[in-house]
């Protein structure tokens, strides 16, 4: 079994060294544009303007990375934490996602806000978005509603 | 840039034929258990049970599967849709995502409920689910706080 991926397409954001990025997405970033290539364009029927998708991308610059699965974080200086409990791109699969919401759709390209990755990122894969998956996180934590 | 995925683990759950993988995850679904392997054990420091997790697997049956773009859903036999606006395990990159609740955490395994994937579907990353993400979502649809 080779795991091996496919690009799909790319993503344009504002961001092209690795301190212009933000460390999370955040619903009122700049606007990127998530361009998938003609050859795959079909597979963007039914996707509509305001409605949610999880977007997959490939954090192309961790690729040959050999990541420690031990790190500390930003939110935390002093006690080290597993890699599986963070979203640092330095991860055994350097694979990042992002739930967002579409904001305009034009023929092969999906308008977005505040992705957190560098311009020219790999795209691997677009899925909709379930409510139902996030029934547990919403019980846990109330909405703040900004 | 070869975007090959490592395997880092397995995961258990009820169903060896795809006829009896449930269409979506459920929380209310039988216990599966997610085995990371002993050598990235180490990188689950941090996570904790009745946290939120995003599990990403590797669709093994589908890996050589010549994908469709547009097919009929279950939801729709009427109207093809594209498979970037479904869950369709038959995808250009076949990874599938849930976000789930962790039940129970012991060494190396990860007990969550309700995952929709084979038995011994390959575990190829696990990130903290990110509540921020998901206000969009929340915005758009109201809890049904089953």
């Amino acid at each position: 079994m080779k795991k091996q991926l496919k690009s799909i397409g790319i993503i344009k954001t504002p961001y092209n060294t690795l301190s212009d990025c933000p460390d999370n997405i955040s619903d009122e970033g700049p606007m990127c544009e998530i361009i998938v290539k003609k050859e795959y364009e079909a597979g963007l029927l039914g996707l509509n303007k305001n409605t949610g998708i999880m977007v997959l991308y490939w954090l192309d610059k961790y690729e040959n990375t050999k990541s420690d699965l031990q790190v500390l974080s930003h939110a935390d200086i002093e006690n080290l934490r597993g890699v599986f409990s963070l979203r640092t791109p330095k991860r055994p699969n350097p694979i990042g996602v992002a739930i967002v919401n579409i904001i305009e759709i034009d023929e092969n390209s999906i308008f977005v806000k505040g992705l957190d990755c560098l311009n020219d990122t790999t795209l691997i894969d677009i899925k909709p978005a379930i409510y139902q998956e996030l029934k547990e996180e919403i019980s846990e934590k109330k909405p703040d509603n900004k």
